[in-house]
């Protein structure tokens, strides 16, 4: 082993290490994850764009288990422009859902409102195009409201249970407290917080930045 | 004057007088004005991209006396993409300076510090196309630090220096508290606060809207 592979696994060890003592000692430290725009498609849809019989292949797991950004992506047409390419999220789910930032939603000129995660009434529509075909959804684009997937331990540490709203706090110069973020309490979640680009963005943030969990004010 | 010239006569009445009297009475009150990509160049630069002898148009004076938005705009060209038409205001200034958002930075591939406007140094360079000319600016492309202008009576009634700095509430679904916003106090300035895009997306805001200032957390 070369002086520069120890480097390396001397590194993994410290940011493992770290980040196993901040979850141990600070259950108010939590893991940013930022949502770029990405959708998620009933198994239908999925057929419709991609063809009879296909099903999404999985590029990359993320944090929360089961997820996973496919391969596939879509093009996102709105009255005003188009996203090229923009990535699917798996597994397919009972509704297909379109996730924007704000800036996203004005460059494509399509009003989306600030909704929770799955509550797609009086989301407006757009059209999708794949490979093998388009679609032209009735609704379901969404600027995804704040929210944190908290673990049970954690939550009970905190005192916090499942809908509650908390705030968070950011550090640098950009210091940021976003208040009304929802906790989704959930034995089937990883610990994460996540906000959209125009959040992260407008605090200075980096994706795998710890945020502190404050009360809402 | 028929029913409807008068409801419209009312409603700049209440919105008019409902102005001053939150300006009069709530000195901590601010209003927003949501700044999109836009730069401020030499007059040596406006003639390399204009033409020769060529001086700005006014389009539509800003909030800010003696500030307005330019007919002209420019091509702005980063290493992974470009923005077709980018406003300049005038006038024109002692050095070019490019301000955009980190969600702009990003697609556009530049990597662009948060700034005090008019810090330059340590700024990247950017390519910029006009009309009649192609200009390689060495320095200059910043996202701006957020900030307040404030006249000096506004600045002694809330007991605020300038280069202070403050902490804004707004309120909402995405209510957000902004650390850090540096208060900048001068008698040719009018009262307003400054976001970028990001920054206004991220809490929900809307040109216009009214903040609060409150002590910096």
């Amino acid at each position: 082993m070369n002086e520069n592979e120890k480097k390396v696994i001397e590194e993994i060890i410290i940011n493992t290490v770290k980040k196993l003592l901040v979850e141990r000692d600070c259950p108010n430290r939590v893991v940013l994850g930022i949502s770029n725009k990405h959708m998620h498609l009933t198994q239908e849809d999925i057929e419709t764009l991609f063809g009879k019989g296909h099903t999404l292949t999985n590029l990359k797991d993320l944090k929360q288990p089961g997820q996973y950004a496919a391969k596939e992506t879509v093009k996102v047409i709105g009255p005003k422009g188009s996203f090229d390419k923009v990535r699917i999220l798996g597994p397919a789910r009972p509704e297909s859902q379109i996730e924007i930032s704000l800036t996203d939603a004005r460059t494509i000129g399509v009003d989306a409102p600030i909704h929770e995660s799955g509550k797609l009434e009086g989301t407006p529509g757009i059209i999708l195009e794949g490979p093998c075909g388009r679609i032209e959804l009735k609704k379901g684009v969404m600027v995804a409201l704040r929210h944190i997937h908290m673990p049970l331990d954690i939550a009970e540490k905190l005192n916090i249970k499942d809908k509650d709203y908390v705030s968070v706090e950011t550090e640098g110069i950009r210091k940021t407290i976003f208040c009304n973020v929802l906790a989704r309490v959930s034995e089937k979640f990883d610990y994460e917080m996540h906000l959209d680009t125009d959040e992260a963005n407008a605090a200075g943030l980096n994706n795998n930045d710890y945020l502190k969990i404050i009360p809402n004010r």
